[in-house]
């Protein structure tokens, strides 16, 4: 079997994740590439519909990822285009439409392998700010309070956000899928 | 040639269209179908996608729509996402983040005729509302302010929505096409 691979436009969430399969002896190759992705309500549909497709044209096994931010006083609002509001309303929009809702960020994490699709999630709860946070500027990380914190999630240390983040417990979620029935 | 086919999901979109085909003459059919969209930037730019996909499995000629809003103070939101975000946020939120703002309406028509696409455009300006206006309460109108008005789109004549409209324009565009065109 072909080395599995990461298909991200992205080389950062490439190193996070390659990060984390090297602390547990894991090889993993990066597939740069962009492609579509269609519109639905929730990411998890999304992320498996691109996969999908993409294993029509690449070699397997493989996986992709996708994350949105769920806001519960917006009905879910930005949802899977976290990415797209991040770029046109921005935090400051955010904090005027929804300043102390509750909110999640969920990742999802897509393999193709012989053909079909395993999913893993990971889900991280709390609070819309009031304010833009100082520390790390990465998307919507000024304006999210982790349930149980005090600080926005941009003013933890990386390593500390990896241990609690969405993104975090949906690549360890794959890894402990992998390790258990022995894909490499 | 086969007749002329909307596709849409939408029996009041092919009602709509049809009575301005009657008026010139033009029969018109409905394929009562939802499809799938692509996520991107421009509603012109998914428009073309969906045709180009639709046109592989469907008989030919068609046409499909898709209509825009892209306020200018929010760098183009909610753009090709003005219906999901009419669902989320609504026009509550609108208001919140952009009243006073430039705007305007885009309705993109694609249609697939001997495997080639064309577009129709039509596109109105006008500006946000700071409240919402009475009237027919469909979408966004309580809230824009189409130029050379003092009234919200719902507040107008449905004839008068027509003439000025983004869907009126592209569709006499289309039409003038079809007729120019000799295509019925």
């Amino acid at each position: 079997m072909c080395m599995l691979k990461f298909i991200t436009s992205n080389e950062h969430k490439y190193l996070e994740v390659s990060v984390a399969f090297e602390k547990v002896g894991l090889p993993l190759s990066w597939y740069r590439k962009k492609y579509e992705e269609i519109q639905a309500d929730d990411n998890a549909v999304i992320c498996r519909d691109s996969c999908i497709k993409l294993g029509k044209d690449i070699e397997q096994p493989f996986f992709i990822d996708d994350t949105g931010l769920y806001i519960e006083q917006l009905n879910g609002f930005p949802g899977p285009y976290a990415s797209y509001v991040q770029d046109t309303i921005g935090n400051t929009g955010i904090i005027k439409l929804a300043s102390g809702s509750n909110a999640y960020f969920k990742t999802v994490i897509s393999l193709m392998q012989d053909n079909k699709v395993q999913q893993f999630t990971g889900i991280l709860k709390g609070t819309i700010a009031d304010k833009e946070n100082n520390g790390n500027k990465f998307g919507y990380d000024p304006i999210f309070i982790p349930d149980g914190y005090d600080l926005a999630l941009s003013q933890l240390s990386p390593a500390e956000k990896n241990l609690i983040s969405h993104r975090g417990k949906a690549i360890n979620n794959l890894i402990n899928f992998l390790i258990l029935n022995n894909i490499r």
